[in-house]
């Protein structure tokens, strides 16, 4: 037995760093000044929301007046979607397996005149260029594709894409949420317009996200205000949230050792799992896969009731993605990629971090055969 | 001499309680759950949630389903101005010295085709209530007036401006992310439609708000992906932030006690200023004004040297509000109610909170009575 509970979800938020949390507790009590006023404590806060700007930067080598602020994921892929300005364009491109926030903000879009195109991906989650290239069209204003998938984990030939969008004179966004630290990512290499970034995926807090913008794309704003964010986003700075997305970065940019420690647990997992638990596949695609994901299906399983039963037996999985694990539908992504119907209701995602050990993996492996073999037999 | 800083800027943003922090931390690296999954610790945090919500409630009597949480008083402010849907009219009333958060935003809605009227307010800052009626239309969509100034304290007669909007089928919103805790607010008495709070202004953490919405009020979202927030708005729910807000407006419930407090530390320090300081006059209504406002404009003095000089005398005051408070525009409100020439340049603002002792007051007074001495005798 293991006597405390196994967090195997870090796909859906993550812990705060120890380190991050000692860091930002002073700009609550201490160092708790409005960052827009003049006096001294004011300009020590804005120094460090500068130090922070450019921690983020420095990780996904942009500028750091490229970098905007926002409360988190979802809003930086609606500033994205809904206020890109490219010259009266009104169609959009994105995938079937795209993150809610950008699903529902496209459908949003459609409501108030645009057409949106969802690419179809291939069995193991991929996106065909050749697709984007036979939709793209003239009138084609955004491409908004994730970098990689929330659930099943696949990576994406993002520089290709992006290619393909200006070769046509659209923007190219890409929700990078779930990549940011477990990929290494360039945006000026892959030339990308727009990128979404979330604090609590990384070890930082919730409500923090950042706009990655490049200095020629044309966006409005989606909150209008004070000038804060040089009139881009406007709303006090959350300055301990942007300093633990600074600090996250900062610890993702020294520390590229530990996508390696978490790429080795994770295939440990995966080959124990895919060796003692018969009729299950791996959903994604086995290498271009982010490190941190393990998501399967099960045949004949019912994935609400697995988790249930991982659940009291300590261990934290999910299915799909962590804001439709509520609901009663099955995953988007998981009817995308087109799974044999007797798996379709077993798919589960275990995600890890560095705070998982070989140990976790072990007592989670045996658990699950436990309970798969358990479920199989009523 | 006095022997550390003192803060009198609390409109521009306040102190994290130190109750409210203790409570908190857990959040970050204990009970760090996502509360859209379905394990335990997510049962956890959903819980956490919905009792900040019905805290928020309690303090504003309205029922926990009607409160929104969003990023801050600003996207609250966006998203009732951007997102209210009334039969597709498209006029706005708000007045000349609302915050930015409406003001910008009311100007992006005026580039995208509504018409905005900036109604006038008197010497005292009042909206007279006579002049919503000859403004308001049967087109007028909506009408935005904050519960209370941030410059000048003006409280406004809002149960009286919303009953004309509503007579003339408008809905009513009001900007109270001043006026909270620093007034008693009932938004089933003074019938109100909207209503955009903040926590940072409370004790609180910076970036977290709610929009409070009553059930008849249609609006579409600002904020679209999972469903959060009964869908309306969208993004992994700020955990900790949301439980500060709760336990901050639990404490403005318990303790009506402390809006006595801070009204008599500033009429002490009004007093004192207005009999030790010549040529000062007290911008705002004397009785209508918030609690914790003491806003004074000095004739033939420029505020930005006397904020610099107060702050090497270790005082934080500031000069407007705190998003402009970096610009050299001249306040807005300043403006608006009109004071004599002398005095335009010379506005000051000191808010207070219950951390503030009557020996602070005393020193305050004393340097800024021989720094306003200084500078005029220069
Ligand atoms: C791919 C992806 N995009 C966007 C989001 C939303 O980010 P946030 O939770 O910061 O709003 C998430 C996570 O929830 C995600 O996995
Ligand atoms: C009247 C008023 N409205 C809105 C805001 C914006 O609130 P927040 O700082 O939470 O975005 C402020 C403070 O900055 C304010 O004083």
């Amino acid at each position: 037995m293991i006597n405390k509970r196994i967090y195997l979800d870090n796909a859906a938020t993550t812990k705060v760093d120890d380190d991050i949390l000692n860091e930002i507790t002073k700009y609550f009590n201490i160092e708790y000044a409005n960052p827009s006023s003049i006096y001294k404590e004011s300009r020590t806060v804005q120094n460090a929301i500068d130090k922070a700007r450019s921690s983020v930067a420095k990780l996904i080598n942009a500028n750091s007046d490229e970098i905007y602020f926002t409360s988190g994921g979802t809003e930086s892929d609606n500033w994205a979607i809904q206020c890109v300005k490219n010259k009266n364009k009104k169609h959009i491109i994105t995938s079937k397996i795209e993150h809610h926030a950008i699903l529902n903000t496209c459908k949003y879009m459609q409501e108030s005149g645009h057409n949106v195109t969802y690419l179809d991906v291939d069995k193991n989650g991929f996106i065909n260029p050749q697709t984007l290239e036979e939709n793209i069209t003239k009138n084609t204003s955004i491409v908004s594709i994730m970098t990689a998938n929330n659930e099943i984990g696949t990576i994406q030939p993002i520089k290709q894409l992006c290619e393909i969008a200006h070769k046509n004179g659209a923007y190219f966004h890409t929700d990078a949420v779930q990549a940011i630290g477990k990929l290494d990512i360039d945006v000026k290499d892959s030339n990308l317009d727009m990128m979404s970034i979330s604090g609590h995926k990384i070890h930082g807090l919730k409500g923090i996200g950042a706009l990655y913008i490049k200095k020629s794309t044309q966006l409005k704003n989606l909150i209008y205000g004070g000038s804060q964010e040089s009139t881009k986003r406007a709303g006090t700075e959350n300055v301990a949230a942007i300093v633990s997305l600074g600090l996250a970065c900062e610890k993702l940019t020294a520390n590229k050792d530990e996508q390696n420690y978490i790429r080795n647990l994770r295939d440990y997992f995966v080959n124990q799992v895919l060796s003692k638990i018969d009729d299950c596949i791996l959903t994604g695609d086995k290498d271009k896969r982010l490190v941190n994901n393990a998501s399967f299906c099960f045949a004949n399983i019912d994935s609400k009731i697995l988790i249930i039963l991982l659940d009291k037996a300590c261990i934290c999985a999910s299915v799909g993605s962590a804001c439709t694990s509520g609901s009663i539908e099955n995953s988007h992504v998981i009817k995308a990629i087109g799974v044999d119907d007797k798996y379709i209701n077993g798919n589960i995602r275990f995600t890890f971090s560095k705070y998982n050990t070989k140990e976790e993996i072990d007592y989670t492996v045996s658990k699950l055969a436990e309970i798969v073999k358990k479920l199989r037999n009523n």
